[in-house]
């Protein structure tokens, strides 16, 4: 009873059909006819035209989006407990060429405008100091709080006084989408993003996620970025084939909602122990080493999130059924 | 019917069905029980101790394998024709942070001992002319020929006595391997290799090729570049699958083998036409356009070779029934 | 009357007078005489064998030096106000080929032994996370601290247990070893500093710091990169000319005292008003917007350091008489 | 008696007074009055607005002339044995974050545009095969040959064409333009030159090079660029100095018109030994290991230029007496 990380869930049975259905000889790279498909239902997808490519990782959209917004001798605002600082060994500086990453604090790991506001005030309009390009943020956060648009609104309008571009993270999009129970157009283009990281593979796909660019100026030079970093596969259509199946019949918000009710119920069992809100697939709790060991003995696994705290989270493919002896387990203690 | 190249064919059944073996959960990145048996898989096929590693394309295999060997004030002597030079849009340069490729000339895209020797010998000793790191070579070279133990040996002799790195770029090494009849060691670490991109994408594969460090010091810091790169797929469980599967029953060097076999029917075919040698699976001949109309027109797809010429590839999956038609319609021209 | 940077002062005629006699022709690049001299001078300073190479700036130096340490996957930890973070317009990311600079706090800019510890400690031992490969300090620190030798140990200590190299950013080491009252040699390499960055332009000279590789292995490579980044003047010996008469009757230290005891001067006078200890030649003090502009009216000029607060710096043509009309004027506030 | 380059003469005694002139305290950087003037200036010599930086190299100024116009995944045309691929320890590479060099041939190293024109079209519009951003050619070439307006014209019409930036490496710009006799707009921005790397060091100058934008877009990110390699020294207003000296009464043309002269001298004194036009102030010659060894011993100094060929170069500072006693030398061989 894995609650230890969404991203080693295993892979949706339609996306398994859909890689059987796309071994069939077609031209390579990006040349077959499911990764020619991939702008247009994305574009149908978010009601607006869009450029989407796939590619690997979640580490490989993020730093890709990034470096096409942000030239080397730029930076990147973001939180300190962002992925892209955190947990993606110094990509955002290999893509982009040496950027600078400006880490500011913000409750759950999310950004506010008016820190970002303050933050580029504070940098000397001068050679001397890196001067910010972009901001990222990570919907849902690092902690499984989920920017609402009006939040991503107000950040845009900094950026866009700043001429900021404006990057979304959204390994767990979906989780964040299904959450706020909006369209998808209102939590990105509609309120300024530029380019956002959609993932799939957290949420039912193996290894294929989606780079949309609502700002299509970005996408040309990451055509050669993204083959330049070894991402442009030669049987590309099984990327493609994986991320259409998952936007078919809305397969992506499904499974999200799925991850995200599970959440709910160890939500409401771990009642005080909660540190941030649930509003996604991730759960932080207080919790001591001798209950992480009784849990951990009971079959449960999950991360240590420093002293006395842990994470857990819900994935896709975990009914309310396999949920609820977790949800116990942690009543019980 | 394609003879375009096999990059697109299509997976080979056994590939597909570990894929679905392995869709169960596991640990996430390459901390699975499938990716923790690569290195001692590949120290049994090569008959010594290496360390593997997966990723998804030949590209970021060759870059990693090179960035290991090769600071980036340095260079990485190539032939002018080779891979990493012509098809991989500077990824070298990204992977090592702007060193050099030295460019050399050679019959078939080989690169001779002496070639290599006397390019280094007219390097200036100065801080002001970019100092050689490495060598890399193609097995089998872009134009279908096959680097012989002995003509490695002698490269290596060189390096050795330089200082130099030896990369193997073996995006068609299966096809290399079975067109010696020798044991893969051969051609390998017993003639001086110290790191082998070994492709499986061309020969049956998905989207997976292996990294192997003969030198295993070289392997250490790749960890993390691979990570870097966004490389380090969280399903890392899927990759790992595909090549043991290709390594199960030896069968990339079966699959090998059938592409070998048709590119000796076309060879013999084409007679006079042959611009070079056909040691492996691909096919250069002779070609004029109304000949590759005529050609294209009867449903053969292949790549024009510049003027006058063309790029015939055979795939593992083209029996030699498939490749019949084809070298009838090249004898009837 | 400027008491803005030392980084703007004039140049010691002795220095003028040193480039006048270096107007002869000699080899270019490095292979001059007086270049040849710098290595050996410097190993006499500081009573151990080094190497030393000129660079035309501060920044430079910085880089090369943590280059030299650092690969491009790694990182340098260092305080969050440090010149390198601050000042350097991202020069560290350029010259690492993207490292990561890992940010602390420290009273006066300066790194304590236990934060530098604490920080490794928490860092995952994993390929998500940079891991850090060396530390930076700079002394006199940007707040005009010195680190004493005991201290630079403490860091030192930490270094070694870890791994990591140790580089002193010496801006201002002269002022740092007029303050101590030490060898040169007891604030260095006896206390483990591998690299330092040996300021001399903001002491009197023009163009021209020395790297000093007290571990001269991290020196080879240093020579391509310097070229590499264009560094390597042509006309090399009227740097080693400047440095070499810096080194004259110990005038960096002559001069360094200048500047320092004018900041006394400035010291006693700001009494309440100062911010941090004075233990070089930067004073930064409490001052209101109406005192300062009064000061400026007074034909005063200096750095406003944020609201309220200014920043003076005294320099080694600056005498005692020079410097009082200003502690006149900050006692009549 | 040194012929081996003019990089390493002496500085003329003008710009050595200039020197004293600027020993003023002024604002760092480029702050200073006279840095201020170097745009002004530039603009008056080149009769149309310029923008103009001080870098202390050549190497700098190609490399940062190079940034401007190139991406990291796109390319720079140039001969093989430019300066910027043969003696610049790969600084574009570094410069650009890895782009690449497009090494092409041609006569005495100067690039013909229908060479460029050939190699660009050779290039296949994919992501596959990296793209050229920018031509860079030198003049004077690397041997001594002088690029006419109309060659660079023709040059400039392919680069339009193709949307390809063209750069000029004016490592000895003065020698070009005292050897054509023309007006210095007329063989750059006139011709569609975008930058100049404006070269002082070898005809007087100390440490100090122009960068000349005649396309003013280019020049906004080179600020922050030039910082962040280290490159803006902190006292600029002496490497202002130095430039404005050698524009003052044509110093530069009429230093250059010496070396010019001296190098006709050699030239005609050459007779059949020469291997190329002597356009500026560089010879290359036949000369016989004994040959060499008798001028060597008669206290000539130059460079071996291969086996059997010998480079002579002419400075500033040789008057024709100066020259006489080689060119008799030569003679009586």
């Amino acid at each position: 009873m894995r609650f230890f990380s969404d991203n080693a869930a295993s892979v949706h049975p339609t996306v398994m059909e859909a890689l059987s259905r796309a071994n069939v000889q077609d031209t390579a790279y990006d040349g077959d006819a499911l990764s020619a498909q991939l702008s247009g239902k994305f574009s149908h997808v978010f009601e607006t035209d869009v450029e989407a490519m796939w590619v690997a990782t979640g580490t490989a959209a993020n730093s890709l989006a990034l470096a096409a917004m942000c030239q080397p001798h730029q930076g990147v605002v973001c939180h300190k407990e962002a992925h892209i600082e955190q947990d993606e060994a110094g990509a955002p500086g290999f893509y982009t060429g040496g950027a600078k990453l400006m880490l500011l604090d913000g409750e759950g790991a999310k950004l506010s405008a008016d820190a970002v506001e303050s933050h580029c005030v504070a940098i000397r309009d001068d050679v001397h100091q890196v001067q910010p390009a972009a901001v990222s943020i990570t919907n849902a956060t690092e902690y499984g709080l989920v920017y609402k648009p009006d939040e991503v609104a107000a950040l845009s309008s900094v950026c866009k006084a700043r001429g900021l571009g404006l990057h979304m993270d959204g390994a767990r999009f979906a989780n964040a989408v299904a959450s706020l129970g909006c369209h998808p157009a209102d939590v990105t283009w509609k309120v300024g993003v530029d380019v956002l990281s959609f993932g799939f593979v957290k949420n039912g796909g193996m290894g294929a996620e989606a780079l949309i660019f609502f700002n299509k100026d970005l996408a040309a030079a990451t055509h050669y970025r993204r083959k330049r970093a070894g991402h442009l596969q030669s049987k590309g259509r099984f990327l493609a084939a994986q991320i259409l199946a998952m936007l078919d019949d809305d397969l992506w918000l499904k499974n999200a909602r799925v991850a995200n009710a599970g959440a709910q119920v160890l939500a409401i069992a771990s009642g005080d122990r909660l540190l941030h809100p649930v509003e996604a697939n991730e759960i932080f709790i207080k919790l001591t080493a001798e209950e992480a060991a009784s849990l951990r003995g009971a079959g449960f696994d999950f991360y240590d999130w420093g002293a006395g705290q842990a994470r857990l989270v819900t994935s896709w493919n975990q009914s309310a059924e396999d949920i609820k002896p977790l949800a116990e387990a942690i009543r019980a203690l």
